[in-house]
């Protein structure tokens, strides 16, 4: 879930986080050659219910054609534009450890228009390094100067717990305002700071569930 | 989003992931002291309609106390009942690179019960070793004698992606039947198999939005 440090927020963030999972699939069905595609279809294939989907989808004014369906392509196109993931975004990793240097090599970024242009450490084994997907590792001490160099907008922090509050506080002073947060702790979000936090332990929450259920 | 290989699904899955959802924020909230909490506090602080909140909830026959709300003990312990974390799951992680070597080190996991006993690889120099968590990395050969002497129920991938199918169906065979998978690729599921695919560009596609909101 997305925190914010203020109190706006004209779309709730469970439709956007719909969104991007309707741009994802879309995406995937793009590549099969789909023309078009049915809410009930999007609904099979997210196990969101139709009507919401239909909502969701009509709240930014894109209507399927009755008994046809959504043009896969027009509704893709239309996503990304309302996501803004039409434009390459520019992305800092600060922690370069196992996390950080899995998420500099994760495939799925960079075929989402997401570029990792640089990565931050502290260790005096890391900085310095180049990856091999030629992701140079900085100094935090840096990082103000590089995102302004690089035009960076996100920052994704991949530290221990003890040191992800100095992170988000380094990267908000940098001007960053879209920060992705792996580490499982709350973090205090300043005002016009949109903070999202991966939790594995509710993906592995809702896995559980279904154990009990098939058992 | 989970993908099934069979039609089953008593309870939607995104009913599922609120659940889980509802039950992290809790844990965080008993943490701070609070003895109540009302829907429109859960909203707010999981962005989910307070409507929507008192349905799921009702739908597992939690009904809060009108102009008091819901007891936060008793609803945390009931939504770890329902989604089965209330008792130790065992899990192993497919691949010891950086990855799985991160999720080995995560603290979220054993924080909800989760603990991870065995990873798998098939590099010569991963093979043997014993993390400093305390968990040996065995050949992936190996896995379906591991999987039983342990007792494992859930399986993470956290492979490249040209290894994910083959990963998948090892861990299949071994009787695992729910399934957490990293890498960026659609799966194809056996009936009876839970997969959840953790898909980190989702994530940054609902950040990006905001980027596009707030300029």
């Amino acid at each position: 879930m997305t925190q914010s440090g203020d109190e706006c927020g004209r779309v709730p963030d469970p439709v956007v986080e719909r969104l991007s999972v309707y741009s994802r699939v879309l995406t995937v069905m793009l590549r099969e050659g789909a023309i078009t595609i049915s809410s009930a279809d999007l609904s099979e294939r997210t196990g969101f219910s139709a009507t919401q989907i239909r909502r969701d989808l009509a709240f930014f004014g894109q209507f399927g054609t009755p008994g046809v369906g959504y043009d896969v392509w027009r509704l893709h196109a239309r996503l990304e534009r309302i996501l803004g993931v039409d434009i390459e975004r520019r992305v800092v990793i600060v922690g370069a450890g196992n996390l950080g240097t899995a998420l500099i090599g994760y495939t799925g970024f960079r075929e989402h228009n997401f570029r990792i242009v640089a990565a931050f450490d502290i260790a005096p084994g890391r900085v310095g390094v180049t990856t091999q997907q030629g992701v140079r590792i900085h100094h935090v001490a840096d990082l103000g100067r590089i995102v302004a160099d690089e035009k960076a907008e996100i920052a994704v922090l991949a530290v221990p717990v003890a040191a992800a509050q100095p992170a988000l506080d380094v990267v908000v002073k940098a001007g960053l305002r879209a920060v992705l947060n792996f580490a499982p702790t709350q973090l205090a979000v300043p005002p016009g700071v949109r903070l999202r936090n991966v939790d594995l332990s509710v993906e592995m929450g809702a896995l559980s569930f279904y154990l009990g259920q098939d058992s």
